[in-house]
């Protein structure tokens, strides 16, 4: 096990009925930005909710955030955060409205030249404007972590940011909120998690046998309750365990002690911003080809999760190794989840080069567990991913 | 599952020669008492580790804190906090020592008559005096959550206090401490986090699939390093995993959602004030005849746990069940503890009427998951454990 620091503060509130708590948790005399995205909380109930709680301060609304949270958006809602002298976050939304209240955050007290440098330029939030989220879908992780993901239309960029100071202060999580959440969106959001698990534990054995643990038992979660959510969202049992396994898959906790991998998301981010494909989706597409591909480095862990969460008990580490990415695969199928990004799009010659390209004007020569993801690789990758 | 809240904001710094990254986490123009018990520290080298690393902020120490935490000595402490004007606490030290701390850190702030009373009156504090500590013997939790248990040996009692003001607000876990710890004191580690978890898992089914499969990956894996530890304690896989999991198990994670039982805890104690048999071995004592005794009520669970941790797939619901038991008391016997009063102490006689008897006098007619557990029954259940 590797040495490692914890530490998540941020305080959960979870369950039936929690958006009405919302209201102890804001100060008294807070100065509230709202913020949003396509307007489905107004007609799923959400909205109407959140106001009744909020009722007792002063609260300006921002809504429009689009998923893949752009840049230029943003930067209107930033003006709005000065203008107004906000002095309170609340995101509710999904990850991406979550992430963009993160990166308003930190870009409400930044004081460098422009708030895209926090992105280019990896500057850790110590200190950001205080937040807090009313998550409206299970997928991201973000209501419990303090990193997130921007876009920038621009420029087809999809960059990361975070710090300590970007932890919500406290995230209302009520798994009722999942009846309202299309089909589609709650495929992404098995995948979503599904996935960040894979990112923290398919890398190579370290000795953190619990950590191990912890991650099989989020993924063996998330397998049982896959076929349950998507068939009927009113399942609360479900809805509640899909909801709580997404949030611990990406709180910190798992990823403590052990090496970590994240070059499926790398890659996958590539996908979305050039073609603007779904970011869980875009993971599906490059999993597969990357466990293929790094084959011989990951085959332990692989293995390991073929047995424990697959039940794989016959033949070589190799043969339980292999049958698992197929699992995996399969398990994307099932939640309706193609694999393949010509299933998403016909343009998709060239676009391993294009991202290789890009790998290497950002200098990116090392991800994943063994930093030796080089931009050739990359390559390889994403075209047996086509 | 349940609704719940969560929030756990200690910071932990987990590794291999963490100690001195100490000197970063207390404040710079801190007046510090030092506290540890019997002195264990200044021949196992963590004493000159520690004070190395607070060479740059004034410290005072008081030593002597002894197992069972004793009201008396922590009233000594407790007049230095006032005289010397101590401004953070950091414990040195096991379960114990934190515990003791914790006390200290309401006490000093506690404006009531006195301060046993925060434990006589259940007061939950809200803010204690700042502190942080460093972990010498894994075992109880204590360093990354709000509760304490103190015994008074004036009156032969043993009582639980807490609240949001009592997190470390950091928590130092070197696994290599574990090297100097006897061996005796390293199984009682064990069996304490093993029973911690049962404590939150063996209720009924809840639907809270997530925390099932947490809690049962503790299980998993303390049984999985248990006789590593007391092989080789410098097997630093092993330690590791040992400390981590004795955390995990009372962070306050897994019992979020779930029914708890700590019916043994609120037993043993008795035992523990009573005769002075260890903690640990008290709940070892006394889990197997309460899981016997409410073997109806359990079932479903014990046959699960049998399943997923031992392996037991013959039988019936109630074959797995009792099986699961007998498991658990070879586990204990396997780490070289005892699991009958008798094995303790020969004046075992009249003590389940003694306990009875306390728990009707404190009015205590509803411990346990389905707040059932009348004297009558607990006269009965510590009966079948001599």
């Amino acid at each position: 096990m590797n040495n490692f620091e914890f530490k998540n503060p941020t305080k959960i509130i979870f369950g039936k009925d929690s958006i009405e708590k919302l209201s102890k948790e804001i100060p008294e005399n807070a100065k509230v930005l709202l913020l949003y995205g396509g307007g489905s909380i107004k007609n799923n109930g959400i909205y109407k909710q959140v106001k009744t709680a909020l009722e007792n301060v002063t609260v300006i609304e921002f809504g429009g955030i689009p998923a893949n949270p752009e840049y230029a958006v943003l930067m209107e809602a930033l003006e709005v955060i000065k203008t107004e002298n906000i002095t309170y976050l609340l995101a509710v939304g999904g990850g991406s409205v979550i992430d963009g209240t993160k990166f308003l955050s930190a870009a409400a007290l930044y004081e460098g030249h422009s708030p895209w440098n926090i992105l280019t330029d990896n500057i850790r939030t110590e200190k950001g404007l205080p937040f807090g989220t009313v998550l409206t879908l299970p997928a991201t992780g973000s209501e419990m972590n303090s990193g997130a993901v921007i876009t920038r239309a621009e420029t087809k960029e999809k960059l990361g940011m975070g710090g300590p100071g970007l932890f919500p202060e406290f995230s209302i999580l009520d798994p009722q909120v999942i009846t309202s959440i299309p089909e589609r969106q709650l495929a992404n959001g098995l995948t979503d998690a599904f996935t960040h698990v894979l990112e923290q534990y398919m890398t190579y054995p370290i000795g953190a046998l619990l950590q191990d643990r912890f991650a099989e038992s989020i993924l063996q979660t998330l397998i049982e309750v896959a076929p349950r959510v998507l068939k009927d969202p009113t399942d609360y049992e479900a809805a509640s365990n899909f909801m709580w396994s997404c949030t611990m898959a990406l709180n910190g906790l798992i990823q403590k002690g052990v090496p970590t991998d994240w070059a499926v998301h790398a890659m996958g981010h590539e996908l979305t911003a050039l073609f603007g494909i779904d970011h869980a989706r875009t993971l599906a597409v490059i999993a597969p080809s990357h466990y293929k591909y790094h084959f011989e480095a990951k085959k332990e862990k692989l293995a390991q999760y073929g047995e424990r969460v697959w039940n794989i008990t016959e033949g070589s580490t190799d043969d339980k190794a292999y049958a698992a990415i197929e699992k995996t695969e399969a398990f994307f199928h099932e939640l309706g989840i193609n694999t393949k990004l010509s299933e998403y799009t016909k343009d998709y010659e060239g676009t391993a080069e294009t991202i290789s390209q890009r790998f290497t004007e950002r200098g990116w020569l090392g991800l994943g567990e063994h930093k030796n993801l080089t931009p050739d690789k990359v390559e390889k990758i994403v075209k047996m991913a086509y």
